[in-house]
């Protein structure tokens, strides 16, 4: 391999990064705007649930004795840690519940944790207003999406998106945050993906919201090191042994810059109304929409069929889930407290609820086929109870950018989400404050009410 | 994908992570103990060398700004940082020369600087004893080279397996020096190889030495998690979404526990006399054979020929390096230095001998040719000079497990290092204290020799 070292040379990534790095606030839709407005809500309501988490708790244990300097806060604890410890504790503690935000454009990435965990961080390091940090939010949905189509095998073949494109997501808004030009964007992008990482085989166990902040980590430590002139590749997406290869059995680099200057990617992303992965949403829209229409009684239940996307039974086959945790990879859990409870939020996926005997009886009726004509957002569930056959079938599920969660639902997700851990006063006050995010001169105004 | 979650599951890491978890310093054999005490010296004295580089000064730049408390020495630069932070600037500072230690059985991994940048910090949290400290190192290599083997394709696939094997290694040794029992040494290993990175795309760049210091700070997090009851999966290596067949596109998860139980992998780690990619030195040994044998003048050369391993053009086929970090991965510049120096050390791959007129003259002469037949560590060279050739061929290259470098050369080398960094009195006092390192009662009066 002759390596391509030279600075002057055009790669695709310096196109891409050139654009982010020169992209200015007024140049984002109102749109984008809105949905960053919506992105920071959600996300840090998903945070402060998730702050108190056992899984963070014994993260921020090892974090404090090996932490640093207290530089940035650490959401819903009442404590500050080093630059690069702050982005991993949040980060982490925005996934560990499955409840952040899902971009479903071509890749399934969970994009705030990563990104957001990492400006949050360095907001804290020199003040930057709320526009300047909607606008490094908006470019890291840029970086991280378009790196992972380029890679189009990237999730078959095993990674945990949010880790591995969440780390050059996470890169490239901190570069922007930190203001850096078109090179060292590049080479921030370049560090960021060289730490790339995050396996699959980690679902079910601590490890995969680990990934989420350490990928805020990874993309905070590249910016820093880019910032004072640390280099990488020019072409650490297309290059003959850069991310697009190396991470997919099919590389498709020329995606890295298509359309680039239309839409921005931001203005497709969901929010969850669930509190697991974004497969199980459909299936749980469906048995909800049964229960609605007939009010069908769980002990009377002989069956739940279901079809659904072929997805959805690799990533979430779990039969018999044993903790909360397992349950949120488990079809027939979901589906049992969906019929049960009408919804699946952080209380349907506790151990208390993995363990109860009425909801494993129901469990084990669930009955789940894949069926390779849904697309993802899609599923079918027939329930047979008492004689009676019941369907539902959900075409887009809801929380996807093409059923999304209205505003109201969304600030009531973060009320529920955030007045638990830091009141109604303190939540109230940040939810207008980030309604109006781009108005505020110092986003640690917000940062202050998270503490 | 059902996940395999119960702990009392046998698995093929669970069987490495026990033997591992169970092992004591007197298993070791004399050569591995041996082995060991060459390893720790070579490293230190590639680890000071490499401590006043501008890559490491950067790095360490931006660990001071973000850092933690001072747990942790950093090596020559009278600093200590956290004990995340001082992994990262020494795994970095131990592989910045491309001059520490390389193992070739079956991979090509460089251990000792994610492995021992993670144990030497946290031999300074708990003192332990200078058996306990080689014990570990043995187990990295273990965990490292096995993992290797599982993944054969790893190499080939563009990544940089300092940085990924690096992890587990790191991981694995760091939790071993923890005394984790073989669960949680199965955790460390989830975790460590869940952070696993590192693309051969940033080689000539600041981005490679990086990952050996990466990997040695993500195996000291997954170690201290894993002590905390931090979870992960029970097969990382041999699962559906696991190393194995994730970072290779052919998977051999049986590798993981071969032969376990005999030959420990340190007993056949190698050491750099040139420093270079280890690709490079046969060729070296081939030029500098002619040289010795006939006193070429470089003037009158009119052509290099050599014949080398298909690896050694797609590693280190740069024709024109500019810089002496790129002339690292240029067969043309090492030939050319190696026949007007006869050597290649330090000083033949600096800027200075990258611009140097009368070597970009020689190396414009060097013709590389593949040559599928020969080994790894062979390679042939013949030299044209005044219309006479000359022609040396090299069986197995220096500093291999198959032609070692003597103990008084890895002395010398050592001593080359660190006198310029410490002086000779704490070099030749580190140098005694290693060849009986199984004799310290408490490692850190190592450490204390190398601020």
């Amino acid at each position: 391999m002759e390596q391509n070292l030279d600075p002057s040379t055009k790669t695709l990534t310096k196109t891409l990064c050139a654009h982010l790095a020169s992209a200015q606030f007024g140049d984002l839709p109102a749109k984008a705007v809105h949905e960053a407005r919506r992105g920071v809500l959600d996300w840090i309501g998903c945070a402060l649930a998730g702050s108190g988490h056992p899984t963070v708790s014994q993260l921020i244990a090892v974090l404090q004795e090996a932490g640093g300097k207290p530089q940035a806060t650490v959401l819903g604890r009442n404590l500050k840690l080093g630059l690069l410890e702050a982005p991993l504790a949040n980060g982490a503690m925005g996934h560990v519940l499955d409840y952040d935000d899902t971009h479903m454009g071509g890749v399934v990435l969970h994009t705030s944790s990563p990104v957001l965990a990492a400006l949050f961080a360095l907001a804290e390091r020199t003040p930057v207003s709320g526009a300047d940090l909607m606008l490094a939010y908006a470019v890291g949905f840029e970086a991280g999406v378009r790196t992972g189509r380029t890679a189009p095998g990237h999730h078959k073949g095993g990674w945990h998106l949010t880790g591995t494109l969440g780390s050059v997501a996470a890169g490239v808004a901190a570069g922007r945050l930190l203001g850096l030009d078109a090179q060292r964007l590049t080479y921030a992008m370049g560090i960021a993906a060289t730490q790339a990482a995050g396996m699959q085989q980690n679902r079910g166990t601590m490890g995969k919201s680990f990934h989420a902040g350490k990928a805020a980590a990874n993309g905070t430590l590249a910016a820093l090191l880019a910032e004072r002139g640390f280099d990488a590749t020019q072409e650490i997406v297309e290059g003959e042994k850069g991310f697009a290869r190396i991470y997919s059995d099919v590389a498709a680099p020329e995606a890295l810059t298509a359309d680039l200057g239309g839409a921005w990617l931001i203005e497709s992303n969901g929010h969850k109304p669930y509190a697991c992965g974004v497969v199980l949403h459909p299936l749980i829209d469906a048995v909800i929409a049964v229960r609605d229409a007939h009010a069908v009684d769980p002990a009377a239940v002989e069956e739940i069929s279901l079809r659904v996307h072929p997805l959805v039974l690799s990533i979430t086959g779990v039969r018999e889930p044993s903790t909360g945790l397992q349950s949120k990879f488990s079809v027939a859990q979901s589906a049992a407290v969906a019929l049960i409870d009408g919804t699946a939020g952080v209380a349907q996926y506790s151990d208390a609820r993995a363990a109860d005997p009425a909801v494993a009886a129901l469990r084990r009726k669930v009955k789940p086929a894949t069926d390779a004509t849904l697309r993802r957002g899609e599923a079918h569930a027939a329930i047979t109870a008492g004689g009676a056959r019941y369907e539902a079938h959900i075409a887009h599920a809801s929380g996807t950018a093409d059923n999304p969660m209205s505003d109201a639902a969304i600030e009531a997700k973060f009320l529920a989400n955030a007045v638990p851990v830091i009141g109604a006063d303190r939540a109230k006050r940040a939810s207008e404050l980030v309604w109006a995010l781009e108005k505020a001169i110092d986003a640690r105004a917000l940062i202050a009410l998270l503490a």
